[in-house]
């Protein structure tokens, strides 16, 4: 087997095995994790590869095989922030167990997705996790017998496991915190109703309120855009229509914003006067707002873990089926509960920051900190 | 050479060269790009290819011909705001060239980033591209004879090429900018005085100012956090010592939305008043500031195109040398002309919106609209 390299000094099995005082054979058992020998033996090898700086060849490996520990990680996202987080939490999970990840931006063209896919194949990956910046569902990848989880989006023709945060749960949250704290007259603004997850916050947010025999009439959702400039004209026309509002749901941080800016146009004092909540927890967003924003966060990072985990299954022989969710979290700050949650507390090893927050202590997605 | 997956009725060579009319050899060169043929006869081979859904299995020709055809793409940034439009670059730049690129997040922690680099060593990548999310000089990888280009960083021992934004310049285009829109007393609110990028923008500023003969000096510049609360609590100190200041140049999109909010409390008006500008030009921060924010952009994708352009010249046997800087483009909107670049106008081809922007028209930073 050709060994790229070894001329220029890299090591081989060989030398390893010569250092480690064991046969080629042993040393290549130990190195790939097969065949019964005692610990000792193997922690030889290990410390001798590590001495050698030995780094076997994956692509001999492959071919002798089958596998070849590279995984295709395909978002139609841009890598936006709904998909940032994903890919991290899966990437974390796989890169524990030395499997490399292919990135590959569609740019939501699906030409350029089936070209993807072919160089994935021809790469020999050993499977696909597909991520989106939605829940809807999406056209499923044929890629024969290589395994497909999809994350933060699902396949229309439901052939592959997908993981997904729980949007109904997280509107159910949103709206159980605020009734908690008091509020009775809520309102909901939020993105366009063509999205699921739109559509699903809502119906949390009004099962909430019934459960609460709070009234709330699904005509009193008022959809739009995903934007500060909606959240701005949206509790104009909320408070024009219920001025006893005391509280207002939003279906992500960005609307929050821009209803908080509204509210203090008009004079109105958050939480003391109304109270605002956001979805997303996504950090330059929530901790930037004046006061620091309650938010429900989606936990994308687990989605992404778990997505990884029915792949790595999948790849055991124990492929999932149907659409896991993964349950929200509410991360509680000024907007809500005044004084919660607004400086960064005590940096978390990832170089963001831990959010004191009452109800349900939860980092804030993280976000560099600067140029 | 086995095939794995032949046996499942996956085309090989053989196949496509019989549909194509040709012998082995000649297919193969057709599909690998070498050799001399009629255009053809090439074209004839690649339909070929295409009908039959011919995936070339790329470990027999890594093993076989010494490139692999894969990059490693490191970031210390946990794929953050600014390594992202950098990875997007480079992605683009190289999967046009069908080179998969595997992402490595190294969260900041160095002994990760070892074992990721020998990973990528042991996969027999053609080369690394190393982003961050500061200009600030870091330790060289070490790779052996595997080439190296950091983008957005750059190494200590200067033993890659680097491609970096060119703060400087942008610094002193948001001034140029301001004295050209008739402002005279402009402050300048930025982040952390540690950071290269803000002392270099800093720098852009005050040789602007001294071209115009305006006055400022090292001293007025302010130095605090890259966030919204230091935007909003440095405006109220610069308005106090210089109440006739009559624009604001921010080192970043957060900060200035902090000086605005801290403006609109102070009753003065944005622009008519005092005129602000960012740096970013991150979307959801320029677009969501009321009004919409003028703000430089660093160009990262180009950051990232152009590394990965270093890198492709390296393997073909021409490697670059130093740190090329991209010139910034600044985004002009009604925070500093009044009416200018509110609304999004055309979409854009990546699912963004065209910023009508007067003096020079960019779009904004691609941004996911929504859940």
């Amino acid at each position: 087997m050709p060994e790229r390299g070894s001329a220029a000094g890299r090591a081989t099995i060989r030398d390893v095995a010569a250092l480690a005082g064991v046969s080629i054979g042993t040393a290549s058992k130990a190195l790939n994790g097969q065949g019964a020998m005692r610990a000792e033996t193997r922690d030889r090898v290990a410390a001798a590869a590590r001495q050698l700086c030995f780094a076997p060849n994956v692509h001999a490996r492959a071919l002798l095989g089958g596998r070849t520990f590279a995984v295709g990680l395909i978002t139609t996202d841009s890598f936006g922030r709904f998909s940032i987080p994903v890919m991290l939490g899966a990437e974390d999970a796989l890169g524990a167990g030395q499997i490399s990840v292919f990135m590959c931006d569609t740019r939501d063209d699906p030409a350029r997705e089936r070209r993807y896919v072919e160089l994935l194949l021809a790469r020999r990956v050993d499977g696909l996790i597909v991520t989106g910046r939605r829940i809807e569902p999406r056209p499923g990848l044929r890629t024969g017998a290589t395994p497909v989880v999809y994350a933060m989006t699902q396949s229309l023709e439901g052939d592959g496991p997908a993981v997904v945060p729980d949007d109904y749960g997280g509107g159910k949250l949103a709206a159980r915190h605020l009734i908690a704290t008091g509020r009775r007259q809520i309102g909901h603004i939020t993105g366009p109703e063509r999205f699921l997850a739109a559509r699903k916050r809502a119906q949390g947010f009004l099962d909430a309120m019934a459960e609460a025999g709070l009234e709330s009439s699904p005509d009193d959702v008022l959809y739009g855009e995903w934007s500060e400039r909606w959240g701005r004209k949206a509790a104009d026309v909320l408070l024009g229509s219920s001025p006893g509002t005391d509280a207002v749901f939003c279906g992500s941080d960005q609307i929050a914003r821009g209803v908080i800016d509204t509210l203090r146009r008009l004079g109105r004092q958050v939480p003391g006067d109304i109270a605002v909540a956001g979805f997303d927890n996504w950090e330059p967003m929530v901790l930037g707002a004046e006061p620091p924003l309650t938010s429900v966060d989606m936990r994308l990072e687990d989605v992404g873990r778990i997505a990884a985990g029915h792949l790595l299954a999948a790849l055991g022989g124990h492929p999932a089926r149907g659409t896991h969710t993964v349950p929200c979290r509410l991360a509680v700050r000024g907007s809500t509960v005044p004084g919660s949650g607004g400086e960064p507390a005590a940096p978390d090893p990832r170089g963001g920051h831990l959010v004191p927050a009452p109800v349900s202590p939860l980092p804030a997605r993280p976000q560099a900190p600067g140029a």
